[in-house]
């Protein structure tokens, strides 16, 4: 996957940045679980990191372990969640109805994590006024006027390539702080939010992979 | 999103790994607009990074371009795409029929690229023996057999968290080399090339983001 930096928003290196979900996550399934404690070592031997990486990680966002007595794991939980914003709604828009845009409408994670899709835009007029999965499609052409009147935080791209970085651009001049771009081009925009997931480059590492094991290393 | 290091398959560093894509994409779209020749300036140009760090990352492959000269558009396009292994046709197969599964059944990259679906597996009664796009659902209890029968490279798991690392471990037992995991958990099995698409790691460093800007930094 393309990585965009955070662009001097954060101190946090972008690698550590990268690791709070998975370190979220795992609390999650350790509370499930009715851990109360966890060391740094347990936690870096489920993640496969070194104790050490756990601390140092952790100690940008303040000193939460005791030494001796490891995290608290619902503590713990609850600054990550809110270190990840995630508890704040984040109001959510996806632009384009085909195939990937139909999927995330329905994407469990969104409602599991915070995000509320608010609606779909499309330009096919056949798509227009319809519903996916009680979410309904507007006019593409109403994007703009309907991120400004509902404080709209992060808009999906599922479109073509070509549209990709004018329809961020409207997105971000209509106030939205965040694109979530699936279009297969690196959407980049000064003091936009970008995460670019092009799913196609990530099938050719996968590919390149596969070559390089059938050359014997490459 | 997380990356999985092409363990020891490869002796060319992850970053120029994941930078080989953008090049092919970028060569794809140079040879669209009938450009015959490039030089490693305008390629820096176009992509955001500096024509000695081009360079650096083809002569990893041997070196294409000529001083003075630059590179043969279609020439450097066509060593891209053997390197990436596209020349070849991956057989590839979806288990999980979900709204994830469905949409990448569709997905228009696989066809383009040279990957070929052959079947999608689920374990739902209901499911099976149906299509979606003209691929027919098998029972998920078939997917080894199939793999063997059928020579796959690629698994895609488009199912929930819970059952990733088995259907990973089944799938390679079965003679695949590669995982595309769309599950919200890590994979791993020594010897398998994984690529894991965390979508909702991708959305909470989004989240995060926001929120160190909404806090004037962090």
């Amino acid at each position: 996957m393309n990585k965009t930096p955070a662009e001097n928003i954060s101190r946090i290196p972008e690698a550590v940045m990268r690791r709070l979900p998975r370190y979220y996550r795992h609390l999650v399934s350790l509370e499930k679980k009715e851990n109360v404690r966890v060391s740094s070592k347990q936690l870096g031997e489920s993640l496969l990191m070194t104790a050490s990486q756990i601390r140092h990680d952790l100690n940008f966002f303040g000193g939460f372990g005791q030494q001796g007595y490891g995290y608290n794991v619902s503590e713990l939980k609850s600054k990550l969640v809110h270190i990840l914003g995630i508890d704040i709604v984040r109001k959510v828009v996806i632009v384009g109805a085909g195939n990937i845009g139909r999927a995330l409408a329905g994407y469990s994670s969104f409602k599991g994590e915070g995000f509320e899709v608010l609606a779909i835009f499309d330009n096919n007029p056949e798509l227009i006024d319809t519903e996916i999965r009680g979410i309904k499609i507007f006019d593409a052409a109403d994007l703009s006027q309907f991120i400004k009147d509902n404080n709209i935080d992060i808009v999906v791209l599922t479109i073509p390539e070509k549209h990709a970085q004018q329809i961020a651009y409207i997105s971000q001049q209509a106030g939205a702080g965040a694109v979530w771009n699936f279009a297969p081009v690196d959407v980049r925009l000064e003091g936009l939010q970008v995460e670019n997931i092009n799913l196609t480059d990530s099938l050719m590492t996968l590919s390149f992979r596969l070559a390089c094991l059938e050359k014997g290393g490459c």
